[in-house]
């Protein structure tokens, strides 16, 4: 790995305290920084080099997480770290930042490597990369490259323009777009999964495959985010980005060779294969949804529009479920549902692949029903792979039963999204990053959702808070003979037993 | 299910006391004897109704295992039960017989359904086939069915003898030959893997499966049966009922309905495609080994000609692995691997499907080597289904690495395989039997073997007690490019780490 230096623009932020620094930590501690690392916090506020270790320390001790934090080597870890306060908007003081980027390069005699990460809000986005180019920040003798966050855009247009001027001072090829979904053990395991294992190859596709959902269901409501949240709602917030994503890395094809640009590439065909929405048919393969009041694990909740900071009259949605379709000869006549929702019954993500059933017919005499096989892979909270296989039950007469084969990672021992993700781009292995041609294809696959919602051409469902969702988005499924598969232990789906009301 | 008479002939026998009295009261706890049910103990023996109640009482408590043991019962259970002394080769004394059931019959006023079991040494099957059928025993106005455990001949020829004499007096269809491991749950539950489970029915054949191998390896030595083994062997104790038995049971196709008659006709099927071998080739497909001294858990075991009863120049063979082939287009080109042995290191019986691995080529320039997909079928003594895939392992920087999901029964609530087969000869579903068809081709599979041993012309290795046999069974698999797969834990196969020696 290089030597180079790591620049954090929004260093006392939420996101650096909770995420990025613990993560930074975390690979120190386990001797996966490169040796030679200068770390320069930059912020708005006007603090000295040691509060920022102290702000460090403090976001070690109350963040970190998993077993490899080991206190002691914070004492280590701080003398790389220096803190610079910037005005990001005012192109005169990047001077500064560059006097002491080089200052620290000099002492550390590294060569001129530089990472900027940006978590600060996106308004800030177009004009940090100016100034990084007009301030020469940007013109290195190493490489240079960029991290940044979601929101990427709040639509085609917006994703657009912001690219353009990211453009001016980044190559595509110098652009770590943060997807933390990409970070995810089990997103990055779904690769090995399809294509390590020459079974699922073999039934990897509409032969063997009856359908695919894709659910991320959050418990939490709105929370303090009302004033982004309300303008993104989950298409923008979650759909455009996550589940694109997910159903990208689900769906791709077996590359040539298991590279970052092949594997984006097979990615990339996916999007343009999904079949394009019309504005006025997306109420038919939409569920808009919108929670209302409830409980959540036995405590009552208020409703969406009577949460802090919502306009009361907001036809925002919380929920979204989706059915979709890609065109390939691999998926041609497999539905894809894919769903997300805030105030859900339970906090999950994860991916069930379902497979046709040819053979109900073999053991109909014997009233007997084996269901369907199904492959489920837990993304969040429990990370692992089941597989549902029916089974005779000796305790009853050997009746036909579906049971799971299960495999569950352990969770204390997996390295958390972000620590994934920054030792990629530190190792500049873009494989787990949003490229821009996905950014793009899936903003202009969602534009028709946005537009159909902005001028209500979809009902909007108010959920109860705590359950799975609207009943509408149970009958997507019952279209087409389907029903959600619930949560693992369950083994039902919705159609079965339409617990989910 | 019909009421009936039960005849247990050796009813005071070791068979008896272990297994089928234990399970008739286990069947009796669960209710699932029918209502009117007359046992009718029968053995050489003086005894009295009581003193053949006492044995029964006493067989439940030592033997009876499991939950479903309510001692409570016994004395509801008891007087359904009569005892008769017969000498089964003296024609005269069956008039007893008759006269005792017929009572019974009377007295609980039930059909002449009539169910022998004859828990007894073979030489007497013929002569208690053929008194049942002269006393009048057999003329009954219900129906009438005969159970019946190996060894059903010691060759070809005696098995045919012996079938031909049973057949005087009793139909195909009324016998049941029992092979015990029809009756493990996890090998009855095989049917239901393969054809219940849609994607599975898509992997099982030639095209996805690089090789099968079954295992039945025991740590126990010759014990107590001396006089019978020391004629006997691996290949007639074992190999030629039990291990052809599994080796149907896995490779049939799917029947047209899952019905016994459909099942036996796919059995019969494989077994009519294996290719047959000529005597003198048997040593190239073929190992016989005999174990030596050595260690079994840490404490050292005598060899096989050490033991008591042995001749101390015997060659029988404790241990055969044999590789073979099915000549039909689901199976072709996929090597069988059949082994079992006495004194080796695990006691372990289970059935591992080997996939291709046509993948290995993608991973090859990142040092990533994907292990084949394993489906492993436990069958005892951990009775389970697990599936080893690839995954990768975010500790060790997402290398990939094998990883089982598995299912396993549990334990102390499945049935005995003596449960669920007299529970299935009571109902009259021959499923689970070896019909004659089956046996007598297995002979004939067999019978090269026994000749080629006979005279000699295949090596007799002997091995170390507590190994995985002789090295020469690891050198059987190594000249096709495989090697055993060892205990499912270890993921490792002879191949890869040649621990088997």
């Amino acid at each position: 790995m290089d030597a180079m230096t790591f620049v954090l623009f929004g260093a006392i932020g939420d996101l650096a305290k909770r995420k990025i620094i613990p993560a930074l930590y975390s690979l120190y501690v386990d001797q996966k920084l490169p040796p030679s690392f200068s770390f320069i916090g930059v912020s708005l506020i006007e603090l000295s080099d040691e509060e920022f270790h102290e702000n460090v320390e403090q976001s070690v001790h109350t963040f970190s997480e998993g077993g490899s934090n080991d206190y002691s080597k914070l004492k280590d870890f701080l003398p790389s770290i220096r803190y610079c306060k910037l005005d990001v908007t005012n192109e005169g003081e990047y001077k500064k930042l560059l006097n002491l980027i080089q200052l620290r390069e000099e002492e550390l005699n590294i060569p001129e490597n530089r990472m900027f990460y940006m978590s600060v809000a996106p308004t800030f986005f177009d004009v940090i990369a100016l100034n990084i180019k007009k301030s020469g920040l940007g013109s290195t003798r190493g490489w240079k490259r960029l991290i940044i966050e979601k929101p990427f855009g709040h639509d085609l247009k917006s994703a657009q323009e912001l690219n353009e001027k990211l453009s001016t001072t980044f190559q595509e090829e110098e652009i770590y777009r943060i997807d933390h979904y990409l970070g995810k053990p089990m997103v990055q395991n779904l690769e090995a999964l399809e294509f390590a294992n020459p079974i699922f190859q073999t039934l990897w596709n509409n032969q063997h495959i009856a359908n695919i959902q894709i659910t991320a269901s959050e418990t939490v409501g709105v929370e303090k985010r009302a004033s982004y949240y309300d303008k993104a709602g989950a298409i923008r917030d979650m759909f455009q980005n996550h589940m694109m994503q997910l159903l990208m890395m689900t769906s791709m094809h077996l590359p040539k060779r298991i590279t970052a640009e092949d594997i984006r590439n097979e990615k990339k065909k996916i999007i343009e294969s999904v079949r394009p929405l019309k504005k006025e048919n997306v109420r038919s393969d939409v569920i808009r949804g919108q929670y209302g009041s409830g409980e959540i694990d036995g405590k009552s909740v208020i409703g969406y529009i009577e949460e802090p900071g919502i306009t009361p009259s907001s036809k925002n949605d919380t929920f979204v479920a989706v059915r979709l379709w890609i065109d390939d000869p691999f998926w041609q006549g497999v539905p894809f549902y894919i769903r997300t929702g805030k105030r859900m019954k339970k906090k999950s993500t994860r991916i069930v692949i379902e497979f046709k059933n040819p053979l109900k017919e073999l053991y109909v005499n014997q009233n007997e029903d084996p269901t369907p096989n199904l492959l489920i892979i837990g993304i969040n909270p429990n990370e692992g792979v089941s597989l549902q296989l029916n089974s005779k039950n000796p305790l009853k007469d050997g009746k036909i039963e579906p049971i799971n084969i299960e495999f569950s990672a352990d969770q204390d021992d997996v390295p958390k999204a972000y620590e994934l993700l920054l030792l990629d781009a530190f190792e500049g292995d873009a494989t787990f990053f949003a490229h821009w041609k996905e950014v793009e294809l899936s903003w202009k696959w969602v534009q028709p959702i946005l537009e159909a919602f902005e001028e209500n051409l979809v009902p909007l469902h108010i959920y109860p808070s705590g359950s799975y969702g609207p009943d509408a988005s149970h009958r997507l499924l019952e279209d087409d003979g389907f029903g959600w598969w619930l949560d693992k232990k369950s083994l039902e789906s919705s159609k079965v037993a339409p617990q989910e009301s």
